[in-house]
Order: C-alpha cells, then structure tokens, then sequence
C-alpha cells in the first residue's frame, strides 16, 4: 500500500503511522519527496484497511497495490474454474449457451422454448419467474406457478434451469426448481442476497450492475465465493454511458481484462444490453471472439406478443440462424459449444 | 404515444395497430411521411403499454407523450407535498438538516453526536445499523444493537431517527426505531424493498442509484406511493461518470428538474458524492442555493476513528462551521432551516 | 416532426404554428391529448429547422422523425460505400487491416515496420507525424520529416500511407503524402478541419470521439461529405465512461447500429481503446466478429523504446499472431482481408 | 512514482530500471512483496515520463505521485490568479458575469444585449461570430462582421468582449477584436489552438470538454501557460453522462477540486449544460455558492427568434431577475459581483 500524504502532515503524525504498520507487522517506508511524502507499507497490505489511514486529514491519498478480493482472484488462485451442471461443463474451453424467455409466461410459450433448444443442441432453458420491472404498473412474473412451468420443461427435454431470485426470502424456493440462480444487475450489490446465495452453494450467475466496475463486480462474487459457494459465473451484459442509440453499452473488453483478474467462467448477456432484437446476433458473436465463456440470449416463440422484453427476442429462426453462426465461429476458436 | 414504423411495414400491420388503438379507446391518427411512417395515438396513452407494440418488428421506435409515472408526478399533483416528522415540516420552503455518522459504532459516539446535532439545533440524526459494504471483509454494522443506540439518542435528545434498511426481511425491525428510514442507492431498484416500505406509511428516503436516471429515481419513487404511503423523500446523492478526481458526480441540475416533474421533497447527500469532507460544505451550500429541501450530511465526533466513509464525514467544528454557512444562505434564499 | 407542447400553450401560439408549418408547405396535425398538446408535421420535416420551435417558451420537446444527416444516411443511399486506395478496396465485405506505430520516430523503426506489414501480407500503414499530446511536455512528432519516411517506405514497400492531421494550416501538406488522410478523436468536432477534409477529396478516416454519440459521429461524417468528399471512413476507438480497468470503452454496439444507419464503412481501432496490448488481438477479433470492416492497430519494433503509446502497441511477434487469427476468423466470416 | 511490477519481472529487469532511475537523479526504491514486487522513484519523477516504464512488458501500472502540469498547479505557485480585463478583475472574491447571446445575429440584437448588460451593472458581452455547429446546414455564424458588430457594441457601452475562436488561422483577426478569446468545449485538446491562444498573451477562457477530466482540463491550461500567457481562465460547462433530462451534467464538485489544484479563475456556464432556460438561475446561484469566480450565461433579447441556442437562452426580464438573485447571494457569500 502506497499513502500519499498532504504538505501539512507533520513527522509525528508520520511516525504515528510507520509505528501502526510495524505493530501489523508490515514494513514501513519512508519516501520523503521534494513535493510530496510518500509511505509504503511492505506485506499484506489487506490488514491495513482496519486502520482506515484515508480518515486522516494529513493522508491526500491511498493507493493500494493488491486487489481488495481474494478468494476471486487468479494471482491466488491460478486456475480455470470449472462448473459441473447436469452433464454439462461451464468455464474454459466450453461456450455455453442459456436461452429463453426474459419471463415465464404459459406453459405452452415455455414448452415451446424448450423444444427449440433442444432442436438446437442447447441445455440451458433461462426464464423469469420473479420478474424486475422499472414500473409498478407493469407484469411482475408468475411467480412459484412460472418455477413450476420450468420444472416441468426440465423434466420433459432434459434441461438445466436457470432463473433469477430477487429477495432473500425466495432463495429456498427458487433453489428448488433452479439448476443455476441468477443474482440480476439491479441487485448486484444486494449484499445481503449475495450473502444468501452464497449460503447455497448452487452455481450462481452473477449478472454486472449497469454502473459496476470490473472491480466491484469481482468484489460481488467475493461476498458469494467467502460463504462457501465457489460455483460463481459471471455475466456482462452492459454499462450505463451516455450513448442512446441502444440500451446499455456491452463491453467486451471487460472479458480479457476479467480473464486476467480472475478464474472464474464469464458469460455475455448480448440481449439485454442491446435491447434489441436486430444487434444479438453480431453481437453474441463478438463476445464469442473476445473470449467469452458463453451467453445467456433471450428467445420466445412468438416476440411480438411478450409480456416483457419481446423487443429484444430472438425469433425462433433467428436463434436457429445464431447457433448456426456460433458453431462456425466456435470451430474458428477451438471453442466447444454446449 | 408516437410510433414510428420501419419501411418495411406494411398496410395490414398498420391497420391491426390502429385497431387496436380503438380498441383501447384511443384516437389514432396516421402520418404517411416521405422517408417514414407515423402513428400517433391520443387518449391516455398508458393503456398501449400492456400493447408492447415495441416489440414489432416492423416498429422503429416508440416515443411516449406521457412520463411513465402519475402519483409521483406534479401535472397530475400539482401541490407541495410536505411530510410531517415529529414536530418537523420536510418539504418547500424548509430546509431539512439530517446528520450524524456513517455507522453506529458505540454509545458514546452516537451520543456525542446527538449532543452536537442539539447545538446546532438540527433535529434528524442519521447513523447506519445495516450497512451495504462492497467488500464482505468490511464492517457492516451493529445491527439491531445499532437501533437500540439510536433510539437511547433520540429519547435523550428529541431527535428524529434516519436509518437504512437493507432487506425485506429488517423492514419491520427497522420501523420499530426509525422515524424515517432509507433506501440506499445501491437498492433503489430492489422492487420488493420498496414495496415492502410502501406498505409501512413511514416517511422513506429514496436515494437516486448511481446509475439512475432522474425517470427511474421517480418510477423507484412510484412504486412506494403505489403501494399507498405518500410520504416519499427523494435523494440526490452523485452519479458515475467518468470523472475520478471525486466519488460521483452530484448531479444538482437534477434538482430543478425534478422540482419541475414531481411535488415530492427533493434533499441532497453531498458527503457520499464527493466522498472527501473537504468538498462538503460548498457542495451543501450549492445544493441549497439549486432549490433543495435539505441535505443529508455525515459527521462523526473522531472521523479518524471511523468504521467506514471516515473521510467524508466532518470533523465536529466543521459541522459548525456548515450550519453558520448554511444559516446565512437560508436567509438570503428565504428558506428555514429545521 | 413531434413538438410536445407545455400546458401553458394557448390557442393563438399553436396556431401560429401550424400556420408557420403550412408555410414551410408542410402538413400541420393537432392532436390535443388530456395531458399534453401534441402538434405533428408532415413532409420534410429539415426546413422545419430553421424555425427553431424549441425556443419558444411554450415548447416542451421537439422529437424529430428524422435523422439530421442526409448524406450519410443509408435510408438516402442505400448502398455500400467500396473506398479504392491504390489497389485496395476499403468497405464490406472487405476486411482492410491498417498497421503501424503510433509516432513515427526513426527511418529505422518505419522500414522494420513496413517489412512487417509486408510479410504479413498488410498494405495499409500509418503512423503519425503530427501527435496530439495531452500534455505540452510530451513528443509532439516529426512533423514534415516523418511524412518523408512515410513516403519512403510507401515507396520501397508499395504500402499506401494513412497519418492524422492536426490542424487545418496542414491540411495541403499533408495530403500530398497521405493515401488516406485521418481526423482524430479530439478533433472530431474541429469543424473547419472536417470542412477543409472535405474539399480535399482524399479518403478520410473520422474517429468517433470519446464522448461523442453514434448521431454525432454521422454528422461529422456529413460535414465532410458535404463538401463533396464521399471516401469517408468511420472509426470507433471507445468511448469514456466509469470503467478504469483500461483506457476507454470499446463500443462493438456501435458497429451494427452504424451498419444500419449509413452506408460508410466502419473500421475499429482496438489499440486507443485498450490502452494496453494485452487486450489488443481479442479485442480486434471481436470487432472482425461484430461485423467491422477493418482495424487500425498500433504495432511497434521495439514498444519498449516507443516515443508515445508504447504499451498499447503489439510486439512483432504479437502482430503475427493477431493476422493468423484474424485470418481463421475471416474464413468462418467469408470476409476478405485485405 | 510508484511502479508495479508484474509477476514475471525478473531480477535483471528490476535492476534495469533502477539504474536508470540513479541515472535521471532520482532515488530508487525496491519494495518486494509477497505477491507483488514494487519499485518507487524519489526526486522529481516528471524526468522519469522520458523512460516511458509503461511500455515494459513486465510492469503492470504506473502511479504518478505528482501532477503532470506544473504552471497550473497550486503546489507550486501558491496564490490566486487576478486576471485584469479593462478596469474589471477576474479572479477570487470577485464574481464576474459575461453575459450575451450564443452567437451575433444582426446590430439590433447585439445592441439591444448590450443595453440590457449595462442597465445590470454587467461589463462583459460574449457573442459568437464563429460557431462550431454539429450539423454543416445549421447557421454558422456572421464571421469578422460579427466581430466588427461586438466591437461597436464596445465601443458604445464600454464592455469587454468575449468571442470564440474556431481556428489556429483566425487567432490573429479575433484577438484584434476581443478583449478575451474563448477556446471551446469541443475544441479543448485542440492543441494547435491552443498553443497559438498561449502566444497571444490575450486572456484566454479555455471550457472543459464534455468528456475531459478535471487533469485534462488542466494539462490544456498548462499548454497555453507554457506558451507564456498566464492569463488562463478555466469554465465549467458540463460534461456527458447517462442522463438525459437535460443537456450535460454541470460538475460543481469540480470547483472545489479545482481550487485545490489550480490558482486560476473558475467560472461555469449553466446554459450549455442545462441546455433549457428554466434551469439557468438556480444553477447559476449554485455555481456562486459552490465557490466560482463567475458565470457565462446566454441572454438574448427576443429568444424565440434566435439563430442558435435559443432555449438556453434567457429572456431579459429572466435576466434582471439572474442578477438580482445573484447580488443576494454574492452578498451572503461576500463575494464582489462585477
């Protein structure tokens, strides 16, 4: 940890400071400049945040060397984490892909979802039973009656389940009927369902909040990851910035740069962050060739008349017409589409 | 409600739309243009929601006339809502002081602040018993033993209590203490939280996300009113950007703004969005002079000693120093302080 | 045209603009809605600008139908624009790579350079002589002397030449050793450097500034196109937003949303994005997969002796690696590099 | 400076580096860590920018200690810059408030503005004779006659003149006629410009960009201060982010963070970044009370017939009202309008 200090810190309060690290058992440095003071502390700096050296008015800046997450990060743990679901594999060299509805709406909409995927070789079936919705007004899900419908199309085509789970009060339920929870972007920094989730140990999709960064959504999987739970992906699925000509900015390059910092898998949700229907298809692809672990794509069988999200749908052909382009593209990239 | 068509729509598609306008008691109205087509649609246009009529292919763009929120909004309520608090008035034209630490950290120094809040004669004490903390390895509050100090200041001092909640789960709990409670920015778009403390009919502090747009601040804001509890405080508390000299950006045009689109009381956090004390008083005397109705502002008697945002809580002088800045800018806005 | 009017309006000041419309030989619709008064305008809905209706008090918002670029526009021109350069095509479904380093420096680093480009079959190279410097104390380029090593190496390695001009006073100078002449992001909106772009007839290459929306790209665009200049090439090179785990935020998004707008071609530069070679071959990989029409990319002979961005600029050997893979992927794409 | 190595440095590579370092004068450092190795460089670290340690492949991240601009910072000139301007002062405790339309339109108009100044007390008119627009069809200003037209209106009612200049070709011509030359958002990394603005001598307002950082902003300061011209003066005008209920996002926390770094004036222009009238006079009061030395508002006598920025702009009686509201502010702050 670097600790650059103010032109008004006085050699008492220096040495205050260098006595505090000894007693931590770090060793100190002190790097008088001609401008500036600086002091570094040599160890783990991580025991340091008890001291909360940035509450000092003498201290201008703190500068921290190590990352503030562990249990995520690949310099500690230099592997590729692997998720078993079913008889499927998650993480490298495997691209897996999650489709279905944003919500479960019928039973004959999720059946005839379902159908699709297996048509197209694909096991994961996502869909929404509790549904975050910006307006009171609008469809909120079905509910346990939309985890039962999922159930169901598990049993009949053999798929693993994913569905999102917004309250503590509903882990259990939701984990009844879920192969794999979903934590949604809103409720990235819900700590207290993070922490529940965490209690579970079921795999987790960890979606990133629209204003997160790479660090705060490694931070997120951390509190997951401390519970126990070491089944954690991550997804991507767009930042807030100031462009409006689609809805969130999907950035890919949080997919190399996760890849370096961590071990865990990272897929791309290309639905959500376009918000339409008309960019899903380059962009899934993209995050194929950027290095992405697989994506999580929304498809309904008939778009125009969903309930929520239907703008941002694949059509059944074109979710054909996607596996089609990604098998070409995953066989470029030695990638294993599953 | 505005659509705009694609030019690949076709007459019949139009015609379906415009039928189901009539349908839903509404006047369509057909605009053939050179380059595109446009429907518009008159009446209360948010029947054609549970349309989708986005979801079309063959639709370009919907642009709504009508903001997505009525009981939050001034030109359905055109009034100043003003939200009684023990003996307190929030709202135009008071200007509502809440201060007090970050976290509850111990008797002493809550009652210290309490003591220095009596002083300045601010009457609203805040201090966190559950704490959202981006790293699972931070401090996150005293819990209930946390109200229990809150409430020992209150009855000793005749204070009014702010407190955060953090889970469905706590709500009851927490309203046993508060006399407001908060949702921090982290929750504005926890769904059920916010249901869960609309049904409570306690006044409730909404703090805009750090990626929420001034609509969804007011849709949050929505949801609670829905649920049949009037007494909204909304939060203006910094966004993301890219700007990395400071926390988040206070956004204080959002303050006419929304003094324009809604009759709700609008306070400011200056002390999360700078995240450094040494920006807090200009940016509280800013907010003052843009129109707030207050500001919520951290101090703590030992900031060095602080559990958590130690260094932007004020030192006690500051805070001083605040309420005497504050006082004669009051004056010269004509505004109570209270 | 939509204009949302306040509920200020009266009578008399829509009629004056409905008669302003019939005027202009447009067709005026009034659609008075409960809550707000709606005026439409049929037609072309551009000569409107010139009455400048947003600056009327009355005037809520002005929601234009149509895009403001003309030129530009692919619902104007339906085609795709093809760029000859020497005996290169730049545009679909051509996959044009431009490679070099960010300043030239030496007539050693620009021939080891071109020597490159060659045995890696690339015939584009740049390379700046004039360098946009964020601070006044940093290399500013060869100026005139590094476009003659630009030209010696066209020359000896029959490459055609691409380089930024800085300012309009270089614009003749320039030109006379370019192929391709380039505005940087920093000077997208210098309109009288676009202007002058444009009465050159060279093809230019327009970078999307860091805080500049996909609209404002296509207008700079058609300020150079309005000059008569149609050999306009666009760029994405990220954008800025709160991510500092890199430089800047590259914006796949923007390719397929530009596909659908114009007809120009769209190329990606993955080294001003990243900020850091690591990212570059993914993030070049990414773009060809999201459908660009190229990359601009910084390669160097020695990075760690480079005068200016150095760390985003590919080691040779990198640069190898990065056209192997591109090639494959081009293949599964039935793109052409080139 | 504070280097971060990465895992795979080896020993020679460290030694390297610190060789050079005792070459340049300064002192190394070697701080070796259990996960990290870091080096430090004590001495004036500005000569190490030559080595360009970033380019290394083997280092992870530079950390400044010191700011990259020297004559704009307040750690080594520490004072507050006055700047003269006729018989006015720019600079702390003054407020100094320039005042006019966005661009001359004719001599009735400029007159007409500049009797409304003087009836204020105000002395300084702005008007664009050359204006950046972001479409080629939009109006683009009158050119030198603007300018002959602000110098009668000067000569009439003794006021300092304030005008953009666009280009490095027409520097000469408007320094003739303004008494300060305004650099503009847009073109704020136009360094050319800039670096023409620094031989001039004139006062130079230089707007931060809408995407540039509070260090950009200044590093650009630092390019004219480095040409000889001290007489910078900084603008606030707000910068781009998510929301969109307004124009940009006016950054008051940027006063105080500038008036820590820098010793120049501070002024902020609301009516860019609200980009609406009805938002004028509440952010103009909340820049005075956040600590600026001034505004640059947008006032036109007849709005609704403006060639430009007419929404923004305020009508005269709005403006008297400005003022009046100012003058009880700047008198609470004890601040000196003029």
């Amino acid at each position: 940890m670097i600790i650059i200090l103010k032109n008004n810190a006085t050699k008492e309060q220096v040495n205050e400071i260098m006595k505090e690290m000894e007693r931590l058992k770090l060793k100190p440095l002190y790097m008088p400049g001609k401008e500036k003071t600086v002091l570094g502390a040599i160890g783990d700096e991580r025991v340091l945040a008890s001291l909360n050296l940035e509450n000092y008015d003498f201290v201008e800046k703190i500068m921290p060397i190590l990352s503030p997450y562990k249990l995520a990060s690949r310099e500690l743990h230099n592997h590729e984490t692997i998720i078993n679901v079913g008889d499927s594999l998650i993480g490298t060299p495997n691209f897996t892909v999650i489709a279905g509805p944003c919500a479960v709406e019928s039973e004959e909409q999720i059946m005839e979802t379902a159908k699709s995927l297996k048509r197209n070789n694909v096991y994961f079936l996502r869909g929404g039973a509790f549904k975050p919705r910006s307006s009171p007004y609008s469809f909120q899900g079905l509910g346990k009656e939309g985890l039962r419908l999922l159930k169901k199309a598990k049993e009949e085509y053999q798929l693993e389940i994913v569905t999102e789970v917004l309250d503590t009060e509903d882990v259990d339920m939701v984990c009844e009927y879920a192969d794999i929870i979903q934590i949604g972007a809103r409720n990235m920094q819900n700590f207290r369902l993070l922490k529940k989730a965490g209690a579970t140990k079921k795999p987790v999709i960890v979606k990133r909040g629209m204003s997160a960064s790479i660090n705060d959504l490694l931070m997120s999987a951390e509190y997951i990851l401390a519970e126990g739970n070491p089944n954690v992906i991550l997804c991507e699925r767009g930042i807030k910035t100031f462009e409006d000509a689609y809805r969130n900015t999907l950035d890919l390059t949080a997919i190399p740069v996760l890849k370096k910092k961590t071990h865990l898998p990272i897929i791309v949700d290309p639905s959500h962050a376009a918000g339409d229907r008309e960019y899903v298809i380059q962009l899934a692809k993209a995050a194929l060739a950027a290095g992405a672990d697989g994506i999580m794509v929304e498809i309904h069988p008939d778009p125009e008349k969903a309930k929520s999200d239907g703008k941002q749908s694949l059509y059944p052909e074109q979710f054909n017409e996607l596996m089609l382009q990604l098998k070409r593209l995953a066989e470029a990239e030695s990638k294993i589409i599953r």
